[in-house]
């Protein structure tokens, strides 16, 4: 097919020019003496967009799922129990891969739609009184839904009762696009891939973890695990090295991304992920008169909007009807949701002119697929919102 | 600033992935046993581009302009002179050279936005009895108006008043994008460059020679001339080699652009720009209200679409509007219509996604710019238009 | 440091230019309805690379130590017993990470440069009358020693004892470089990584199931794994997709390496590196007179050589002036034999020319370190060995 | 074949792996406002490289051969007469376009294989009361001979015998690899390309002409030109743009290639030279019994050794044995020393690994085509050379 195909999944994203430069690279010994300031120098820079001082980053040849892993297997011994809400499929994953593991889960079901009940994890804690509950999972954007949960409640109810219970967050389509705060909100394990607001390839597991995670792998956490164990990465890393050869174009590339969030200044990148979601949620709105899967306002994510199709439509055949006709890539509905929705994913490197091209793009599969709309008219709602919000779009003005 | 570039000039164009991955290339020996191979693929499968089977394509590490000034001095001396219609910046700069490199140079004044007017070449033609004119010069596409001019009527009016000059046709926005037959209509020298239907970053000067022309340059033929001496191309490049060090990165792009070319179908890649270059145009006149530079729709081109700005407003504030607020690359007016216009590229590797961007971000910059248009009122009526005409999209889904 | 690092470590290898730019690729929809000609292309041809028709590929994105936890995760049970030849330190490795997951290790203590050793393999087999043995371990290519151990050989004692264990291969340094027969040794798992013969950078773990293997998976092995489940895998390859995003660039460059390895011919392959390495040995022995840390001819690794430095030199400080003064990356001794050795990877897209700069550049270095040498002494001994086995380059030369 | 090409023809050169990222971009306006930031960078920082101040540097889409006709299209006349030696294939090449373009062509013949001869210089310029001599041209570096020759010398009989001819300066093979200065030898054009010292491909003619010579472009020269007008180049040069579309990668290649000059600092690049050519040397003349084309040592290049091969020995077939059978491209006698020399480029890229391939290469290629050589002589020869001049070796060290 001709022209650049319009990929707007929500990740992997766009890959940046400099960035996809940065990894045409020769192999080189990733034990020399000279490999270590690269090492060095990515765990450090990450760490800033983490937002944590006291934190201790990793990079795990791996997909996020990897780093699910890692949290769970280094920290928490078999028939643990854990706390987790599930409204989406990729809280879904989690909570199952717990399980699978061998751990209690204690699932606060949600509608699809939800983000994290910041009640009901304050009553499931509170309830504990024998702090059972080793460890309280919140994912932080469900990429399923288009959920963005607030991680500062669940960490503020977890002082309010007292629990003493680990906090994982799975920030995998939020990290460096929306405002994560480690310190701030003591969390002890974030997670994180590649291939989302870091703008690389997948092939990286990026996470994050406290020194009180650290201290509890140190201590009774019995899971078995070795290619995920923090320990050994910890003992490489202070060296700048790596317990087994690391992928080097990942590295070389993400030194490069987090150069980029640097220049940009990932206040900018926040408030530009914000400002671009706005022109979206115009669209679907006023543009387009549908509704997104997130159920209310303070849930719909800056990265990625899970658009409810109009009943009697299949959301699937939009998709394939983008994708075939014109070169268009959304997401897919999963799992409780699939045909119900589609995703457009706004994170990473994009601008409106990319995202114009999308809802264009959306619209004419839409009304291929039989919905009513009128062609233009989520274009026209998203330039509408763009133009009378320039002053928000200092993100992406700023760095000519 | 965030995101991918708009890029929309005539020239260069988007490169497509396949062709920029083929260019990431070690050096090598250009005199090696092995060149030839790649030297006399790339020949010979250009040919199949200009439609040629008698003519002899030249590949000059030089831009187009290169090609024009080898097509005078390879095939005329000082003081022949040559014909040409001046109706756009190209034709003028080509009928500039023309004069500076000693010639005389007989000109059809034309208005821009006009093309090549052929009773015109015709009485010029006719009333040179004595054949002082040596060669007829005609710009196939003017990029600077958008304007597409009709290369066989001029043949025709040459056949029938039996001139024998040679004609050399500037097909640098035109070949590859837009219908071109060098033995059909008889061309002598056809001129492109690499940067645009071809898909490759400039820096090749392609050219396609008749044997008539070389005859012109083994004969009397007296401007000086030695980088462009086809003689010399000629007698390395039968053994497939290059008078000089060839641009090697470029001959591998070229290698990949053409089998792009030969797998979507030379006639399904025209179908697609007129296809396309539809869309565009039904923005401007049915969405936008506006109108082209071309002066009649038979001359409209399918490769740029010059667009003029309503009184009053200046366009090259909108271009710059564009470039700063919205990333997007206009093409700007030139010359003579400086201001007046701004130019939509709609050539080589483009799809209907990336114009959405293209025309969403012009009425967004335009608006913004003091235009009285309704917002994604051009992007609605291409969509429109490309939807209704999804049957004629063939070139575009053909490859999946 | 100008020019280019000499690369000869045993991996990462260096990376063939079309490899390296097949990798540059943007990213696409890892759920497109496209995207599974790549999977199932990848999957398939890999198994010519295994010689296998009944085993399953699987790509994981780790490194091959990944691959190591997958084959113990999935297939054996807590407190099943293993037992592995430990000759060097990945075989070290390997052992321990067996003894971190819960196994019980039963270990054939060898001396550093032995190979496996068959016979007592063969008693161990033989005196393990209640098949408490679940799984036999071998490594096919230790790297940290350039040790070579016969495979087939263990099966057949496996067979002669009626042992009705799995049989786990690591292949990571030999695998597409040195003959392996999945099928004809009925080996159960088979792992490798992705930086070594197969020429791409580290981040894919590559490994091959049997049948067998995969019946334990769906049997009663208990050891918790998640990330690393064949299980999943397979229901999602078997349509083409992954579990999660899988590392793109990597897939693209693992389609161009089999392409290599098919163009090639996997037996040329072969011959290839017996006949690079030949020169090696030439240099080490007639050269230099030095010795291999490989104990006995029929162990000694085509793959890589472990230099035994004379008593007195510190084989660090000899890789140490490699690297900063000659710009030539060496491999350094490991754990045991550090100090001691120091090793030349031949391995993957490797030749003669190549190889002369790391014997030039070693015996240099050797030199200075004080190692008595005649300057040019190992360079002259492996130009004659492959002068004199011209007949045996047919890899090298066949291509052209 | 397997395994990276031996590159050792004197041009095209290596390409460090940073220049080669630097050219995989995506294409852009030439015409934004952002674009002369990249001209004007390039042209000014290229001034340090020529040493220059005074002087106007200008970038053309061609090959070098493209800016020797520049220089006397832009500063003379029909019929004026030219001074020039002939001591090698490029000074012939150089002196027979002067002809073809019309200038009286005064040579001064010289063997091949001596250097520009200062005397007869003198001696004609002497002769030359009426100043008929418009320009002086030298070959600074003869390509195919390796001959490097005074042009201080040259401009010094200039300047004693008050000769106010023009001085052109062909410093393809040894600019940014041996000294040059543009203003202290008071050279008016100096000539270069892309793919030498410049570590880049083909496709940049660059050039640097001083303030008198552009009077003589302003005044009354009167060959015709257009496509090397420097005047073009000038009036849009100065505000960053060009005259015609320009080949964007290599504009940003060439700025990562001045970043690295400028990083090992210009006096260590030409160190770096002189050090690795003594090697070179070395191994010819003690390992190998053999000579240089050069017929004086301070002749020889720094750049390419011309080799001559012993007599009843083919150069050309040592070429072709070394390239097929080890793949190593040296590069071949032309013209006058064709099947007499083969040579080997030391310039650009390179250092004492790469160096000892192609030497070893070399060694091996001679023996299988019948030369009486011990293999690993010449390879001894420069690796003690290269052990003895530690101390020269700055410029490869110092950058760690």
């Amino acid at each position: 097919m001709a022209g650049r195909n319009g990929l707007f999944v929500p990740g992997p994203t766009n890959i940046p020019d400099r960035v996809l430069r940065s990894m045409v690279v020769s192999m080189e010994d990733h034990r020399s003496p000279r490999f270590p300031q690269l090492t060095l120098h990515c765990l450090r820079e990450l760490k800033k967009v983490f937002k944590t001082t006291t934190g201790t980053t990793f990079l795990f040849p791996s997909s996020g799922t990897g780093c699910w892993e890692a949290a769970l297997t280094n920290c928490l011994s078999s028939g643990d129990t854990v706390l987790i809400a599930r409204f989406g499929q990729f809280s879904h994953l989690w909570a199952d891969m717990c399980r699978r593991l061998g751990l209690e889960v204690q699932i606060l079901e949600c509608e699809w739609g939800e983000g994290a009940p910041v009640e009901r994890y304050r009553d499931a804690l509170a309830a504990d009184r024998g702090h059972r509950i080793k460890a309280v999972l919140v994912t932080h954007n469900e990429t399923a839904t288009g959920v963005t949960s607030d991680v500062a409640a669940i960490r503020q109810v977890m002082r309010e009762t007292g629990h003493p219970a680990l906090l994982f967050v799975d920030a995998v389509s939020s990290l460096a696009s929306i405002d994560f705060r480690m310190d701030e909100w003591e969390v002890d394990v974030c997670i994180t891939g590649s291939q989302k607001g870091l703008m690389l390839p997948a092939g990286l597991g990026v996470t994050c973890v406290s020194e009180k995670a650290l201290q509890a792998r140190r201590g009774t956490a019995n899971l078995p695990r070795c290619y995920f164990d923090y320990l050994d990465m910890l003992a490489q890393n202070e060296n700048g090295y790596f317990p087994y050869t690391p992928a080097l174009p990942l590295l070389y590339g993400l030194k490069e991304s987090l150069a980029i969030l640097e220049e940009e200044g990932l206040e900018n990148v926040f408030r530009r992920h914000a400002y671009l979601a706005g022109g979206v949620r115009a669209a679907v709105h006023a543009g387009w008169n549908l509704s997104l899967c997130a159920k209310r306002p303070e849930w719909q994510s800056d990265t990625v909007s899970a658009i409810v199709v109009p009943s009697g439509i299949d959301g699937a055949k939009v998709i394939d009807r983008a994708f075939r006709r014109y070169n268009l890539s959304l997401g897919a509905g999963l799992s409780k949701v699939a045909g119900r929705v589609f995703r457009i994913g706004h994170l990473g490197d994009c601008n409106e002119l990319m995202l114009l091209s999308a809802l264009g793009g959306a619209e004419m599969a839409m009304i291929d697929c039989g919905v009513a709309l009128e062609p233009g008219s989520g274009v026209a709602a998203a330039q509408r919102w763009w133009r009378a919000n320039e002053s928000a779009a200092t993100g992406t003005t700023g760095g000519m």
